[in-house]
């Protein structure tokens, strides 16, 4: 046995997805029952392995020997699943531990998802696994299962339905219950599964270590996940590098898009809640592409196996149809989706005008029902593939794809794409057709929004542009606000260009020489007034000394009667900026994934819309040109409409500056945000901030 | 024989989809093709009508006597299908209209949809049926059904499968193949269809008129169109309105969302190009939901018939599950949908924990595994059905529904939600358990985001507010656009305050006398320079006289550069308006639906997102403080984060103000649009304003 944590991985993961001997405690002789389901898969399955119920209160269970405990067998287990509740559990485990199982399953709930007191007992399960040197899968966990030899050692009732060997895809969730959902869809749809396994409390084996194995698994080639939530960011990143190196493609299906799911996220699993930009911005960062729903996941296995991702630009997807609502309908969402269509160029409709069917230039080629014959669609096809803009050929096939699918699926089997892949979306249902698709390999879709969605997560994945990530604050960081002032100063040492500011006491405003013209802005200066405007605590425009002196005053009296706690005692004078947009520039040590860095619409824009982009810290130039590029809100300055373009060069250089805050020196700062920054036609210059440093 | 266009409605309906005869004009002996669809379809289908295959040069067709003309025939069918190519179908349809047919649907192609000579040839299709007496559906059209009688005249390829009788949901169609998709889907649900209609090129019978058949007729209760386009708005917002009257909810599915969609539906039908927010307005006012895909309209049908449209709120869905990942999935997709959750009363959880089972408060009522048993699941359901907050009861319910779905689904048949809907999500693919729950006529969902489309639509649904449209201008109006003072002028007539503006020659500007302080703008005034600022036309902050006079120069200077064809001989000059937010109001007289009216944020911000509230004009004051509500980027003025609020009654006022330019003394106006509009804290200013008007 290797010391503990330590495992060697080949070994550990044999004895997780290829044990030889497996224990199951607390076996159940109803093979439907949960504590029952494993034992009745395996049998069912074929799994050539040795399997020992171990159940003190029977003499057999489903008909083989029962044992009466764990030292009753003739060997130590190399995996157990205690289906045993979470007190007997608890007994259970500590048996292997003293036995030396390598690998333990436990099923029951009552642990950290059930509150402080379960967590506190998990905690101890696992510093006795550590010491132990045993790996513990769960607790709250349906199991893992080995597709290909019958080790279905899950309680997971998905498994009800028999799923057949060959598969190639590998599944790691956070759900039981979703993993039902997402394996059950790809069998409608022929996909099928190498190995599988559920997380449940990850308080020890957690998806990052188990896809580490599934990326050095010889028998699969594409990797999904279904998470609720990131727990172990740092592994995560490793094994997707790890993935990459390996040539294997990594899907997501992560809940909580929507702040009501993520709450509920929270509420399911105990962990954190993160703003879903951000594990949108880890999942991009470390190259794992994103799908939005069930079915995309799916479908996403089929179109990126075996691919990589692209160096730069977003893949281009060329559309042809024989049926034009159809074909407008599978359009029209990936449009929606973001991703970009091929205007085939005049080459190739020359090359499909010469089958004799006359295509119209459009973003949809359009063979109509004239067109349908194998005759028409494969040449079609391939003269798609060939054009230079094409990086993705699909096909919106009509009513023959139900009536007859061999016949109508024959074309794209038989079509050259030169290597692009060529994915089919059925128009009605037709689930032969995409099962036949898919048994050779062909990305199917099912609905024009499942395809968008694979589509666009294929088309934007990118390699990782990071391998391991940046330490991560503690949790529970409160910290400290700076005032405006300090604020300003650490931002422009950090390269942010910021503007120029006198800090003055009431007592020196009078008659005071400032180093700027006028006009000019006051603002109160105290670390304990957030909402500085709304407390009537900032003057703009103000055109000489005297009504310099009457702004101090009312700043005073307004601010004393909206904070009665606050004193004011000092103002931060700035000149009038003009500019052409409001921008927000932020950083944040996120304690899911640590240094992030945002730009976003600023000034009374912030948290109007869902519209920012976001990546992990440090990013180069090229990254912020990116980001930049990629806010819709920030238009203007990029010169649309004819609008004046602002100074993006500054802004990128800004950006990357207050990305460098994630460097180990600056490991002080929880939190930068600079708004607004005005993006001028020459310069950037921000003119608000507020820091939060760790205490 | 009823005059031109005047066909007694009842008799009509009768004619086109329940007649007594049916002749089929170039009917094929093969029962695969096209032409010899419809009478393989009628003959399985058991029809009981006449049916008369006219083909010259065949004795018999599929084994039925043929007729070699129509003249042959031993009666006038009262529907007739021409099966021929372009030409010869004309010559067909004359026949048709020379004996006095009273229907008659035609399947070729190259008319209005191929261009301006098949626009031709397809006004004088119609001319001449209109001249006889004979309604015409199509041409481009693959025909029409009677699901409860057999009489399926189609040419559609779903046709292959048989469609059982007894269906209650009508379905409507621009595109035969999306009418595949749409019946597939449905039937892999259990849902069934009275009466179906394809289009093609709407050139006489569209789907407004078809609308009004299926809302008079007995055996349908819930009316789905699939549109590429709007073709008759006018006689479908009458459509509407009947089937309002008659309890029959609408929903439609309309491509066009994404602007590739817009213009491939424009491409696709020859219609034209309309904003998609202005589709979105006219369904919301006319009384249709819109669904966003097949599966969600689909889904629909069922949990909307037989239901009415609220009057006031937005219906809030209670949420339950067995299975935490699958229940969140759903929450998520209907929170990102914008659907409202209900938070369960205390009254509402103390009722459902009498089960035993203890729920969380919150969003998603998890009943757990634990709970999965119909002695929790029907108690737990019909508790929530008592929760005054909530409208409808949505179950995710686990892999039970797909392992044995006669006793998964049973709890939902049981319980009495006290006339609240009951839907329900399958987590697994649970096709059985889909079609048991649409059997016993309760709403089943396929996807979690086919779910949160349907509720979607049935959350926001409302009775018309609009009964007939206001006239529609001519197509082709480009019409004269006004300068700005005159626009200002006429948007002030009409009710938007705005800004004081005093016009001046460059000659009057040196020592001119204004009736307002400075700060003043400057602006260039010309009806030919649309980017004023782009052209270095406008001067803001001017501090005095003297400043003016150099201001009108450079504006001279500037303009002329930009625009060497135009003189500058005007400025207009402003004072100063500060406020709030910027916000656009606009009113176009559309030429598909009429008169709109619209509130998006203005100045730099137009166009940046997909925010705006949209109407058919003219409206109340209810309505534009609804309007001022939903627009995401109006929170500041609405008071979101503490900001301070703007004065929204006046802009309100000023909103229907700009609407009532719909009145009929208005015609005039094809455009208006104020922007920015300053919204401050008692007032509200447009400060530039653009008015096109018809010559």
């Amino acid at each position: 046995m290797a010391p503990s944590g330590k495992t060697d991985p080949d070994r550990l993961s044999q004895v997780f997805f290829a044990p030889q001997s497996v224990g199951l405690i607390g076996a159940s002789d109803t093979p439907t029952r949960p504590p029952g389901r494993p034992q009745a898969f395996m049998k069912r399955d074929g799994f050539a392995g040795r399997v020992y119920p171990i159940n003190p209160r029977r003499e057999t269970v489903q008909g083989d020997r029962a044992y009466p405990s764990l030292g009753d067998l003739p060997e130590v287990p190399e995996h157990v699943y205690i289906l045993l509740n979470t007190e007997p559990a608890m007994v259970a485990a500590r048996e292997c531990f003293a036995a030396g199982v390598p690998t333990i399953t436990l099923l029951a709930d009552g642990f950290a998802e059930s509150g402080h007191e379960g967590g506190a007992l998990q905690a101890q399960l696992i510093a006795e696994a550590k010491a132990a040197g045993t790996r513990v899968l769960g607790p709250n966990c349906m199991g893992v299962a080995n597709l290909n030899t019958g080790f279905t050692c899950t309680t997971n009732a998905t498994f009800h339905d028999h799923y057949e060997r060959g598969g190639r895809v590998g599944l790691i969730s956070q759900s039981g219950g979703m993993m039902g959902s997402v394996m059950s869809r790809a069998t409608a749809l022929g996909v099928r599964f190498s190995k599988v396994a559920a997380v449940g409390n990850e308080a020890d084996l957690g998806v990052g270590e188990i896809g580490e194995m599934l990326a050095h698994d010889a028998d699969t080639d594409v990797i999904l996940l279904f998470l609720e939530t990131l727990r172990e960011p740092e592994r995560m990143a490793a094994f997707a590098s790890a993935a990459h190196d390996a040539g294997k493609p990594v899907i997501t299906l992560k809940l909580g898009r929507s702040s009501v799911g993520q709450a509920l996220a929270v509420a399911h699993t105990g962990a954190l809640l993160s703003d879903d930009a951000i594990a949108d911005a880890f999942f991009r960062d470390v190259g794992i592409m994103r799908a939005g729903m069930v079915e995309g996941l799916v479908e996403a296995a089929t179109l990126c196996a075996g691919r990589r991702p692209t160096a730069g630009h977003a893949r281009k997807v060329g559309v042809l149809t024989t049926t034009g609502g159809g074909g407008a309908s599978v359009c029209d969402q990936l449009a929606l989706a973001g991703v970009d269509l091929v205007i085939p160029s005049d080459a190739t409709l020359a090359e499909i005008r010469k089958t004799g069917i006359d295509v119209k230039k459009g973003p949809l080629t359009d063979l109509t029902l004239a067109g349908s014959a194998a005759h028409f669609v494969q040449p079609a096809i391939e003269a798609m593939a060939s054009d230079p803009d094409c990086d993705v050929v699909l096909f919106a096939v009509g009513s023959s794809s139900r009536a007859n699918p061999p016949e109508a699926t024959a074309p794209f089997l038989a079509a050259d794409t030169n290597g692009k892949p060529l994915g089919v979306y059925t128009v009605p249902d037709a689930p032969e057709a995409l099962r036949l698709l898919v048994a050779a390999g062909l990305p199917a879709f099912r609905t024009p929004e499942s395809c968008a969605d694979a589509m666009r997560a294929f088309s934007r994945w990118r390699a990782p542009r990071v391998r391991s990530l940046a330490r991560v604050a503690a949790h529970d960081a409160v910290g400290r606000t700076l005032d405006e002032h300090a604020s300003l100063a650490m931002l422009s040492a950090a390269g942010v260009p910021t503007v120029e500011s006198v800090e003055l006491t009431l007592s020196e405003v009078d008659g005071v020489k400032l180093p700027f013209a006028y006009p000019v802005v006051a603002k109160v200066l105290s670390d304990q007034v957030p909402h500085k405007t709304d407390a009537g605590g900032v003057v703009v425009g103000i055109g000489d000394a005297t009504a310099l002196a009457d702004a101090a005053k009312s700043i005073k009296a307004n601010v004393e009667r909206a904070h009665p706690e606050v004193v004011v005692d000092r103002i931060l004078v700035e000149p009038m900026i003009e500019g052409l947009q409001e921008v927000l520039l932020g950083y944040r040590n996120d304690p899911q994934v640590g240094p992030v860095v945002t730009i976003a619409p600023g000034g009374i824009m912030v948290g109007l819309y869902d519209d920012k982009a976001v990546r992990l810290a440090p990013i180069d130039e090229t990254t912020a040109h990116e980001m930049i590029a990629e806010v819709a809100g920030l238009a203007p300055i990029r010169g649309a409409r004819n609008l004046p373009k602002g100074d993006i060069a500054s802004l990128a250089q800004a950006l990357v500056g207050l990305s460098m805050l994630a460097n180990a020196d600056n490991a002080l700062v929880l939190e930068a945000e600079a708004n607004p920054v005005i993006v001028g036609r020459d310069r950037v210059m921000a003119v608000d901030a507020l820091v939060r440093v760790s205490d």
